[in-house]
């Protein structure tokens, strides 16, 4: 048997944090005179009592955490925060069933931003701030989670983050410290985001609304036009751009420069490799555009750029439909689907890293064709590439493969067509937001598909936002077995 | 420099042989009194004279093969014989261009069996007999290929089979003592599915045509609408599925069985896994049409069946338009395009080893996440699989999947849909035939694409027919610098 105290305990002190997250809205709804406080507090309450219990139950008689409870308190405090969090969906005047409350919770947890809900423009404040700060939590979670437990579970060659963190790099040598750095850097972001945002023309709360979303590419808008909302301010456009961006680069990263060591962030090869990616792809789409004549050449680079980026990092905004600019630029957003930003930040997706260790891999076996007995090492960021790091990181990529295809498998058979099982299956696992095609395209949203599928989409993001293995060691009878 | 002369000399001698090839079909118009004998006769001549010329002049002053000249022969053996066996195309009465006629040739030669010619069941006797005969020419040259020379290029972890063919069974040491055994079984096998299908009630010319292209997983038919001509007599169904799963297996486990080890083929766990995945997909579809009352049960059964089993070896017959069959099917279909048949065998694409090989990786990984001290070894085959091969599998799925990405982008940028571009990038790749959707689905043809994406979806095909490395390993500059 597990001991689950640990787990329990853990799961307890986030649902109370979570809880006290609530007073936030509640708060906002009372200023602004609008009914769902109530829906706010009484969530907070249950959400409260429950984590409360759960401390006061499990608090003694156990030490630490070993492996198999690390795996188990990861993935179940991920589905219990979108559990509670899911409450004020529920009670709210939305009246959203179960399901699509449940849905809209993980889809904010794991800064997905797949929405059920029509008429955001018109949707109470409280519940807008809610989704918002969904995504905020969810962005600096998994960016602490990153350093500190997932290098520990080594999944899919994660550990090669354990090295730069917190070994290689001793300027700030322990983990709370780390922590706390980054969480103070990630609140500055997202206030500089907030006060330019409103600069730029964007009332108050749409500021600090898409300021939390966008740093923590999320993708949660307050309008049912997304950023197209703000067509006639490009200012707007350019900046977001900029804080998605922002909000994908390893954010240790950061901690350096402010220590001084500003160029640590142009010099890290993650970072190179995903702008030249981006700059790449968005030329590529602007030229595309310009070429068959479907917006002028600035319309083209703003959209071009915003877009890319915002399916990229998986943030999932849209500042048009780019679903309507033809088949090339709709595979190419699919395939960029995929790929996401730098490991350590907020974003989902593959990870640049990732492509960089299996290009280094390819390199190496085409030289080992043409020199059967040369001795051959692929780098990545200067360094050797372990072994192990080296067969995790493909073992990931043929995992992410192949999750993918059962879970468009399942959308098939649950009914949807065939662009929106692929696009929907992809759009979850790499928590981008929208798909594509007409139903859940960037014109689109996720109301209508049946309950099933939401359940699958929900579970996808679970999968997709824990590195895959982090949910699948647990469908291993070894696991259980101990 | 690199010495091509043993690369002509060999491209020399199969050139030879394709011009006897052509004296087949020109015969065959003869006797039925059509006047393309003519163009079979100078296609002939013309390549007759290339291959004797190129043998002449370099015949001597050269001793063996370095693996450099035998990554160039094997590519540009390919590339010529699509050329000079398009000229039949190109001459006859069809009056294709030379972009259609290499694009059918290629097609053929690669078994791929996407078409660009409308109107087969009224053309040219000669010329059906003639994309037949390039499938089945196609079909024994990637076997004898598949167990001498990729092997010793070690593209994709094909080195795997050099073991077993050539050392570990001793049965029959000396190569070209194998190539023999294997093409008599394949003429074997191919006069044992004629003889089948006429029984069945084909006509002998249909029912040599189809078991030339069912033997060797190409799927040229003689008729427009494929096996829906023979919609009355499911026994033909059935037939010629068994004909295309035939084709799927090593062939070297053929030649054990010949001399006795007859289960020697049911014990293979690449064909174990084969049958399985094949009999799964199809039971899963079955119940899917019936369920949707798409069909009755038998006809679920059958051309579920058929269709599976077309599509998964790259065959690419088609006895309805399963495209038809709804958003599960097709995103089915395309899952099975990429996965192929056994190594060793006429199929294509992913093929069984690698998706064995990741998968014990995967097993092992798992269990590594569980005990990160504990030694886990991966097998293949009861036999541990070597570092070297698993990562050059996991390189080949990578490099297969991104391959896929650029050829679907720049069929997007050539103007074609979402679904035919990402589908017709991953018919190629796999050398399937039918793509999904309206436009090149199995109720459509290729002709209508533009020329350019014909030569890209050529090219698509020589690259996955020949394990993506041994083309590939030309664009590195290193390989020309020597």
């Amino acid at each position: 048997m597990i001991d689950l105290r640990p787990v329990l305990f853990v799961i307890g002190v986030l649902l109370s944090v979570l809880a006290v997250a609530m007073i936030v809205p509640a708060l906002v709804d009372i200023v602004l005179g609008h009914i769902d406080w109530q829906v706010f507090l009484a969530s907070a309450a249950v959400t409260l009592f429950v984590g409360v219990s759960l401390i006061l139950s499990t608090r003694t008689g156990w030490g630490g955490f070993n492996l198999r409870q690390a795996f188990l308190m990861t993935t179940f405090a991920w589905a219990t925060i979108a559990l509670f969090g899911a409450l004020p969906f529920a009670f709210s005047e939305l009246q959203l069933d179960f399901t699509d409350a449940f849905f809209e919770a993980m889809s904010g947890v794991t800064t997905t931003g797949a929405t059920v809900i029509v008429g955001l423009d018109n949707a109470p404040p409280g519940i807008l701030l809610w989704r918002a700060a969904l995504q905020w939590l969810g962005g600096i979670g998994i960016i602490v989670m990153a350093i500190s437990i997932l290098p520990i579970l080594q999944v899919g060659g994660m550990q090669l983050f354990r090295v730069e963190a917190f070994e290689a790099d001793k300027v700030l040598p322990r983990a709370a410290q780390v922590a706390a750095g980054i969480t103070g850097i990630y609140v500055a972001l997202t206030t500089l985001g907030a006060i330019v945002y409103w600069m730029l023309g964007m009332t108050g709360f749409d500021a600090i609304s898409h300021a939390m979303t966008s740093i923590a590419t999320g993708g949660y808008s307050t309008h049912d036009a997304s950023f197209g909302f703000w067509h006639e301010t490009p200012a707007i456009h350019w900046a977001t751009s900029v804080v998605m961006v922002a909000g994908s680069v390893p954010f240790v990263l950061y901690l350096r420069a402010v220590r001084g060591d500003i160029l640590s962030l142009l010099r890290d090869s993650q970072v190179q490799w995903m702008l030249s990616i981006l700059a790449g792809a968005t030329l590529i789409v602007a030229a595309y555009l310009v070429a068959r004549e479907v917006l002028t050449p600035e319309a083209a680079l703003r959209h071009g750029t915003f877009n890319v980026i915002s399916v990229m990092t998986g943030t999932g905004y849209a500042s048009t439909d780019f679903g309507a600019w033809g088949g090339f630029a709709v595979v190419l957003m699919l395939i960029l689907m995929f790929i996401g930003g730098c490991a350590g930040s907020t974003t989902c997706g593959i990870k640049i890293f990732r492509f960089q260790i299996v290009y280094a891999e390819a390199r190496v076996q085409l030289r080992r064709l043409m020199q059967p007995n040369g001795v051959f090492i692929p780098y990545y960021n200067h360094r050797p590439i372990p072994d192990k790091v080296a067969q995790a990181v493909m073992g990931f990529f043929f995992v992410y493969t192949l999750s993918w295809a059962v879970l468009a498998l399942g959308l098939g058979l649950m009914g949807l067509d065939f662009i929106t099982a692929i696009s929907g299956a992809a759009t979850a696992i790499s928590n981008v937001g929208p798909g594509l095609g007409p139903v859940i395209g960037p014109s689109g949203t996720f109301t209508s598909l049946p309950a099933e599928a939401k359940w699958l989409l929900s579970f996808g993001m679970l999968l997709g936002r824990l590195e895959l293995f982090t949910v699948l060691v647990m469908f291993s009878p070894a696991f259980w077995r101990g």
